[in-house]
């Protein structure tokens, strides 16, 4: 049976993937009178004291709203809410399985930014935070900037922050194998959708000041038209100076071209063209923006991708569960950049210095380091930042997640 | 301990009572490609092609939203959308544990009519059915109804017709008992809120028409001032000849007396007053309308109250559970008032003539019989009313409930 049939029939044999699960038994009319009437007028009436409350009576501790509009479901693109919610469950399975994290997944019915975002907001008291995902670009910035402003829990968009987390973990780690660093490279990232544009933010965060960002009319600069202000904004970040070129220009001597675009669109020639000990992670899915094969035959040092079935699988799964966990265990009020590059860092860190090589810059997502680790560092500098709900020691963050996933070291 | 304490430290020491559980298992890199990254793209790409088919292929079929604005919680009042999360968890784990439905505990940030509406219709792809819960009246009158003609899944305020169908179950058998025809009896409704008013609509559509509502100023009659549109349109259907009086005139000779009120405010004299063999259901929470005793010392023949330490407990924990089981096994497009009707003479009907007395006219919600027959009856009914999504055999129906809860004949 191939892939496609034995995903199909998972999905209709267990009639989707996650369910419901009482922490309580209800047996006898006792049972009953502690759990619902009259029992549960108590933490009612210490909630509406404190709302604060709701964090030690109820589960909207651990409970994260998976949320979409349907407008860009993997690479099916604007597939509408239903069509969305394998995906959704998917994710919300995911946050369970890695991190024992509660996430229901939401589809809405409209594609209108406003809507959403008002949506969004009324439904919030039942949830710590809100993973948007598959929502389109440039919508999913102003919808995120939005929420933020209005929401004290973190609201995060996995596709341009889980995404740059990651990259930027496995380039921290890429850069020391070829022995540069990231102040001093020249990066080029190709696709200035979502994931593109956090990208490139976040690795200047890191300290990367010779950046291209690229989409089809070339190099972004800051009079381009038919860009939009999220796009205008990087253009004015990383290339004040107005310079212009093709894909291809811009890899002239660059170390690293990270691909968020579309199958095939790298040629051997244009890595031939990149600086020496060139790392490239080419992460369209299905297909990479070039063979790995391909890139290396052209000169290419590292290359990573979102595929499984190679090196370097640069993965979501290695961010989000633990950020959210560290997150939520500290109930921060917003995901920061701060804690963004502290989460990517912890990834990095993971690997020890001899054990890096041009195929290991990443660890697997089945390393259960990562999530604790990754919960760690994105908890220590929630709080760090004065970003935490919740008055907690690091040891006793630590403890918290030692009894959760029993000890990592 | 009291039970104040207990039903606290319950709470707090869970953290909650419900949470999410897997379905799946995610081990290695295999499983993540069937449930997640690639595979999933496969039911999704299934569900764009016929939206139904996410009743297959997600746990969408299974889940009900539990929703609430927090404005009419237990006889606590408008305390808030967090403060009603511990009895929205209830409610859900009360789906869980009665009827293996996942339901999933919403707190609006809201309590504008129109924009409830609009975000209970925004978030519904992800649901089988919406749950009302706790919202004051008249909104909760309009917001169902406007919830109603919009979605295709089956709306329904639990505090309205789950209490309307139990009241109904349980006058069904009492008439039994003490002799008389639901077509001929006097029943005074008081407390014209949102239960009253749905348990007099209900009892109308039973047969019922010597019916009286009450409240503050007394007998609701059409040219009353100060009533609301609801409320006068069941007066004009119960009260056309334009009766005035108050409660107690209103009792003077009635047959069934069903209090959605407050405690205390019905007289020995006042039951007195009223008929031979004269049923009293004195609902009104923690106290009731009368206390059982007085009542039977001054005459009345059979009272129920909402007390689980008396006889006759008017508990709508009898309702919701198999009506939702039975409306989402047929895949039932609303919950018509002929499925209520069905649902309350399936729970009358558990009651054998020879067991029935006035100190049993409803059967215990511990009663295991109770969701599957409820839910037969449902599911039955919403075939013959063409309210089904699914076609279905009675017998596939019965096969799919013995299966679930095992055989209860």
């Amino acid at each position: 049976m191939d892939l496609r049939m034995a995903a199909l029939n998972l999905h209709k044999s267990k009639r989707g993937k996650i369910e419901m699960r009482s922490k309580v038994k209800i047996e006898e009319r006792y049972d009953l009178s502690l759990a619902y009437s009259p029992g549960v007028a108590e933490p009612c009436r210490e909630i509406s004291r404190d709302p604060s409350l709701a964090y030690e009576y109820t589960n909207k501790g651990n409970t994260v709203a998976v949320i979409t509009d349907g407008t860009a479901v993997l690479g099916l693109g604007n597939i509408g809410p239903e069509a969305a919610l394998p995906v959704m469950e998917g994710k919300a399975l995911l946050f369970k399985e890695f991190a024992d994290i509660d996430a229901f997944p939401l589809c809405l019915n409209t594609q209108k930014e406003e809507e959403i975002v008002e949506t969004i907001a009324r439904l919030a008291p039942s949830f710590a935070g809100i993973n948007l995902e598959d929502i389109s670009a440039p919508r999913c910035f102003s919808i995120e900037e939005k929420l933020d402003a209005r929401l004290k829990i973190p609201v995060f968009h996995d596709d341009q922050h889980g995404t740059a987390v990651i990259v930027l973990a496995g380039l921290l780690n890429a850069l020391r194998v070829v022995g540069k660093k990231i102040e001093e490279v020249k990066i080029v990232v190709n696709g200035a959708g979502a994931a593109g544009q956090a990208i490139t933010r976040l690795l200047y965060k890191a300290g990367a000041r010779r950046l291209r960002i690229c989409d089809l009319p070339g190099i972004l600069y800051p009079n381009l038209e038919g860009i939009d202000p999220h796009q205008r904004r990087l253009a004015e970040l990383t290339n004040a100076e107005g310079e212009q070129g093709d894909l291809s220009f811009a890899l002239q001597g660059a170390d690293v071209l990270i691909g968020v675009s579309t199958g095939h669109i790298v040629t051997g020639e244009m890595v031939k063209a990149m600086a020496p000990r060139a790392i490239i992670f080419a992460m369209a899915n299905p297909d990479p923006e070039i063979d790995p094969a391909e890139a290396k035959l052209n000169g290419a040092a590292i290359v990573g991708t979102g595929r499984s079935d190679q090196p370097n699988q640069i993965n979501n799964l290695l961010g989000f569960p633990g950020i959210f966990r560290g997150a939520l265990d500290v109930r921060a009020k917003k995901i920061s950049e701060g804690m963004m590059m502290a989460a990517a860092r912890a990834i990095a860190g993971l690997i020890k210095p001899e054990e890096l090589s041009v195929d290991y810059v990443v660890p697997s997502p089945f390393d259960r380091r990562v999530v604790p680790v990754v919960a760690l560092a994105v908890g220590v500098q929630a709080l760090k930042e004065g970003l935490a709900g919740l008055a907690l020691s690091v040891e006793e963050l630590k403890a918290g997640l030692v009894e959760r996933f029993g000890p990592w070291e």
